[in-house]
């Protein structure tokens, strides 16, 4: 269990996690890895795996097509859900997990099935998270053929007392979608001097939710009904916030000729999330835009470190693309055309080590964490 | 919430559940799924969703393939798992319930992602979960390209206190497969005559957990540790035996040439599963092998009703294949050369409502429950 702050994490491990840390949980992975990869069949039969576990998604060569899959949920941001009693948007951030992910190995979305686990069966509850699965699949432009509601009241727990008590969730998906075999991007091209443009994020999304609950409602002692001037919404609002779906620039900037080198969703691990790379690159990011007002908020109310508040969060740049320096206006434009603002905030280094350097905040992120330079 | 014999059950309500029965949970499930209808493309598009909910997996039209694909949870085995602190055939039960299940449509399972929920990330029970679904990938020749493991100690509960407090969790899956367009299976020609050869089930596979410990563990007062004479092994290994993967048997029936209408896998419901299928059929079972020990063991001590026993297990037959009469030798021939015990179990008939007659138990299948005739 990660231990920063002296405050446990809740966190996603994912299956990427191999690397170099060494507590007994990345054990446990790395071992659980090594089982699951002698599942593979061996190359060139159906359903070769043609990538290994540490990427956003996988893909399967399936008669000659690329189907990517990746399975996410959304972690402890339904208990945000559950304490406000609305349930019209978690869905969303479901489908954002999945999908975002999936395009960061150049694949198009096409279908997602959905796991939702309940202390009780609430029918508005259900009909309320399916809204919003329905939202985020309009969003993401996939089919919801199917999906799983399993009723386990020994099992899933959330907020307990008040009028939440009992509508306890976990809400998780999986999604596929297509690409060709030929296309699949995981970042083996970036060269020295390539340029990262990041997308604005909307907040803190599906990620670190455990942090900014103990943050702001434990030690800051705010509720979630109180009305934060510099948010501009109440606290309870700011942290339901959807995580935004990037499908529709993802896939203008994939088919749109420029030379695209990786994509990456920014979730735990923030900024880290950029050495997923099939290649020796280390980011040198010497602009950031201003965060979002939750994440000064969450620093401050915390006492959180900025090397924490980067490992944990998103900062306020929710997706990457790196691109040659001759395309980056060009993925401007089409994240801005859809709606997002998009900034030029660093370029590639050579780096075995892939470091990622914020100058601005004077911080370097290795391995896992972020240390101060 | 399905309430029996004064025992609330938790259960999976799937999305299949539309139908007669008139629940509250059961209404918030129909409006559900009218939600998620809403996602599916146009008739032609990239994506095309093949069937309506309601069948065992479904189908995505991508670039002419079939992908089936379908997401199932182990349930309340998990606790089970854990008050055993046994974690290393977990995972071929999550495997089963899913893999099984994309058999049902015609599909030949390919790839599988995980979903662990874990209250506490245990290395050790990690990598023993790890060891169940690589076995259970193996017997289903899938492999599993990647998952997802989430740490969230305040969505995620299980047994409490002794040496397993703390290593509670939950278990799910999402499969996909292939399945020729023009050859998806959902029974939709089934013929009034047809045959149903069951295959044996290995107890009470994963579902109906929930009323087997109430019935044994409460009621019963048994301990798992308990060695039960009938069953030839201690009640715990009894609970634990890994659900049946009837992979092989059934590629090797959808493979042979011989006229198959059907495949059902007998989950929740139990024998109800023979009413998904795309026609006005009904069946008379005239014939069940013994249910295995554990369920007249359950009845026993839980003074469980028959229907109820019915309702909630699959009371020996796991897994089922509807041909004509002329092809039922060979299919259980097919059934036994891998292993697996199989008979022909009754026959199909013409019936709009469904039922499905247990002639040896006299009793009778309508809608949810089975009532006694």
């Amino acid at each position: 269990m990660s231990i920063s702050s002296g405050i446990p994490i809740d966190r996603s491990l994912g299956y990427e996690s191999a690397g170099v840390d060494t507590t007994r949980e990345e054990e446990g992975l790395s071992r659980l890895i090594q089982h699951v990869q002698r599942t593979w069949p061996p190359a060139g039969s159906l359903g070769e795996v043609k990538l290994p576990v540490g990427y956003f998604a996988n893909v399967v060569d399936i008669g000659g097509i690329g189907i990517a899959i990746t399975t996410d949920g959304v972690g402890t941001k339904v208990l945000i859900a559950q304490m406000l009693h609305r349930y019209d948007t978690i869905g969303i951030d479901c489908v954002a997990m999945n999908v975002n992910d999936l395009l960061c190995v150049g694949a198009t979305p096409v279908t997602m099935v959905d796991y939702l686990a309940v202390q009780k069966a609430e029918p508005d509850m259900l009909e309320q998270i399916a809204v919003g699965l329905c939202e985020g699949a309009r969003q993401a432009r996939v089919s919801i053929p199917g999906g799983e509601i399993a009723q386990m009241s020994e099992i899933i727990r959330g907020v307990a007392g008040g009028a939440v008590d009992g509508f306890g969730f976990d809400l998780a998906g999986s999604a596929i979608g297509t690409v060709p075999l030929d296309r699949i991007l995981v970042g083996e091209h970036i060269e020295p001097g390539d340029v990262v443009i990041g997308v604005e994020s909307n907040g803190v999304h599906s990620n670190g939710l455990t942090l900014a609950r103990r943050a702001l409602l434990e030690k800051g002692r705010l509720t979630l009904d109180a009305e934060i001037a510099e948010l501009g919404r109440s606290l309870g609002d700011e942290l339901l916030r959807p995580t935004h779906i990037y499908v529709a620039e993802a896939l203008e900037v994939i088919n749109s000729g420029v030379d695209l080198k990786a994509l990456m969703h920014v979730t735990s691990d923030g900024l880290l999330n950029l050495t997923r790379v099939k290649s020796p690159t280390g980011y040198v990011i010497d602009f950031l835009p201003p965060p979002p007002a939750v994440f000064r908020l969450i620093q401050e109310k915390g006492e959180e470190t900025e090397e924490e508040m980067f490992r944990v969060f998103n900062m306020g740049i929710g997706f990457c693309f790196v691109v040659t320096p001759a395309d980056a206006d060009r993925v401007i434009r089409i994240a801005e055309s859809n709606g997002k603002r998009a900034y030029c905030i660093g370029h590639t280094t050579r780096d075995e080590s892939q470091q990622v350097f914020v100058k601005p905040y004077g911080i370097v992120g290795r391995g896992k964490r972020f240390y101060r330079e």
